[in-house]
């Protein structure tokens, strides 16, 4: 049920040809109230998409009643005429439901540099406009999938309200978002800036720590819309902490289905003078091509992570450095420790451990390894 | 010639077994004088191998009678017991060859966390010792090779004065020092302090600018020594442009030996508002691996270029951006520009020209592409 499990919601996917493939390509999402609060975080890169541009000004009240996303194009680097199409796609939308069109957010992905078939587009609107339902949110996680081989849905339960998600992204996977769209629905009653509070929060500590490939995108969304049909107002505290539950699973849907990985890796780091070093420290080490080649061919290469870490200038003395592969300490106190041969990456799940002796925070990033198969799908195919 | 066309500089290159494939492993260079002037710079990575730590120490008064070099083994991440087998190495150059051990620079390259077999490399300093010839620079350039495919020589002629250079590297290439040793020799006639003005240059405007993998060494080690045998004092400005061009040349040899690399790219960002601008936004560009990628499948991506130079905080307006890839200009301020398909990029040399229209400095980062070879050696090999 995802995005339509919560109260006040109603959601289609339908296909409307913008995607070679034939599958579906348009998703909307509609706030049936009586709330629209709405609350949304967007990519950081500064080269970023028409409908960011849009969606930014749309949600700047702290109001959505809908939002309308498309996968088959991602109306990136496309100039005014762009920022039109998706002034024009938000309209339509607004048009066809009834509602204010400054109140509709829009969200697009797949290649940059090349305009939307609008022709084709206005007329899914439409077509998803008419099938709306209350059990539509399965469809519209279809609908936003690009590369993705699984739609990515989760659901979490409080006393009396719920919060559904939806979400995309298999590649360009990086901080400051993960490449992805994702739409985040409660029939929680919170007014706008506690929605946005949670959201920051949760986003913090869920997709931006999921690195994929180290690459950000111009179209990274997360939106989150509550509708306050469960006429429920839980406590901040209570509401961010499941939304953040949430916004991990889905990340951890994200990194299960990145383009052509066959680990995914869990980097812990412990010990840290700061959240902000363990964080740093564990971005470094995923982003580090030879440690995710390494990890493809099964080889628990601490040198590798050593050297990931002694460029960044987080606290600590390359004396101290401890690193285990899935809980053999390999390393210890920055030499070698225990026989690499103990440790076994043949499974998918790889757990990399570094404690920095430096104090007593953590942090946790999850990425991929780098494989034949990613090579392939990003030489052979545009994104 | 290389390293010994210069006058005063005897070198060697013999095998002492430290490799399994039984090629030459162990070089050595010495500077004949009368002068012993020398200058260095190093990785600026904190974890950093024994030799460096060594080395650091023996240029620091601006003297070096002589650099022993081994491959087959980095000696990083080994404890003092690592750096009691570089001073040991050290100390062996020094008794055979009647020099002070304090006046021996050390180098070495391979696998991290590994002891050198210390019985083997002080007999291959015995060897290297007794066969130290005028003609023993290309024996030299061998013997430091590791997974490169050819060694790297250079010469540059001043007049009356020469430089000659050796290098090797060919993974784990990144700023700050591409993973790499130089060795550098001149009989111009030079103080310690002019010449480690011109090697900071030099190799800021060269090895710095090279980043074929974005993943820094723990050993990077660049030695500059003056043997003064010509007699001719150059002016600084004309020896360090000698020097920064050879540099370059050596440079340019790295990322055309590049493990697994299928092309040479050089990225050439214009229009900066400062040079230190254009090299940021070149090396996130080089670092971009859905970018290298798309070089590797022949696709002249220009959206992923954008995307790159978006996380930057370099001064620029994004619709006022251009790329060009091999001349053809794909995308012409921020948005779609010439057809992607006039682009031919089956050569192995590729230039990519991103123009900021911010300023009027510029830089020029030279990198490789992602490929299947690439994942191999990488996944396959330990480093």
């Amino acid at each position: 049920m995802s995005i339509t499990a919560p109260q006040g919601f109603v959601a289609a996917g339908v296909t409307a040809g913008l995607k070679p493939s034939g599958r579906a390509d348009v998703a909307l999402v509609r706030n049936l109230g009586p709330s629209m609060s709405a609350a949304a975080v967007f990519t950081s890169n500064r080269v970023f998409a028409a409908p960011v541009k849009w969606s930014r000004q749309a949600v700047a009240d702290g109001q959505l009643q809908a939002v309308i996303l498309n996968s088959g194009g991602a109306n990136a680097c496309t100039g005014p005429e762009g920022f039109a199409d998706s002034a024009a796609t938000a309209s339509r939308v607004a048009d066809r439901l009834g509602l204010i069109t400054d109140n509709v957010a829009v969200c697009s992905t797949g290649l940059i540099g090349v305009r939307l078939p609008m022709d084709l587009l206005l007329a899914g609107v439409d077509d998803a406009a008419a099938s709306l339902a209350p059990d539509g949110g399965p469809d519209a996680a279809r609908a936003i999938m690009t590369t993705d081989t699984v739609p990515k849905e989760a659901v979490a339960e409080g006393a009396g309200w719920s919060i559904g998600g939806m979400a995309k992204g298999a590649g360009m996977l990086a901080p400051g978002l993960a490449t992805m769209l994702v739409v985040l629905t409660t029939d929680a009653e919170l007014p706008a800036d506690a929605l946005q509070g949670a959201l920051r929060e949760a986003t913090r500590l869920s997709f931006d720590r999921a690195d994929s490939d180290g690459c950000m995108s111009t179209n990274d969304t997360v939106i989150l819309m509550s509708s306050g049909a469960s006429g429920v107002t839980p406590g901040v505290a209570e509401f961010t902490a499941s939304l953040t539950a949430l916004c991990q699973d889905l990340a951890r849907h994200l990194i299960a289905d990145a383009e052509g990985a066959a680990h995914e890796i869990a980097i812990e780091v412990t010990g840290a003078a700061s959240e902000r070093d363990a964080e740093l420290v564990g971005r470094e080490i995923a982003r580090s091509n030879l440690f995710k080649c390494a990890i493809f061919g099964g080889d628990p290469n601490w040198g590798r992570v050593l050297s990931a870490i002694g460029v960044t200038d987080a606290a600590f003395d390359a004396d101290d450095l401890d690193v285990s592969f899935n809980g053999v300490m390999v390393c210890r106190a920055g030499q070698i420790g225990e026989p690499r041969d103990l440790v076994d990456l043949s499974g998918r799940h790889v757990r990399v451990t570094v404690d920095l002796h430096a104090g007593d925070r953590s942090a946790t990033i999850l990425t991929n390894d780098l494989t034949y198969d990613y090579v392939k799908e990003n030489a052979e195919y545009s994104t």
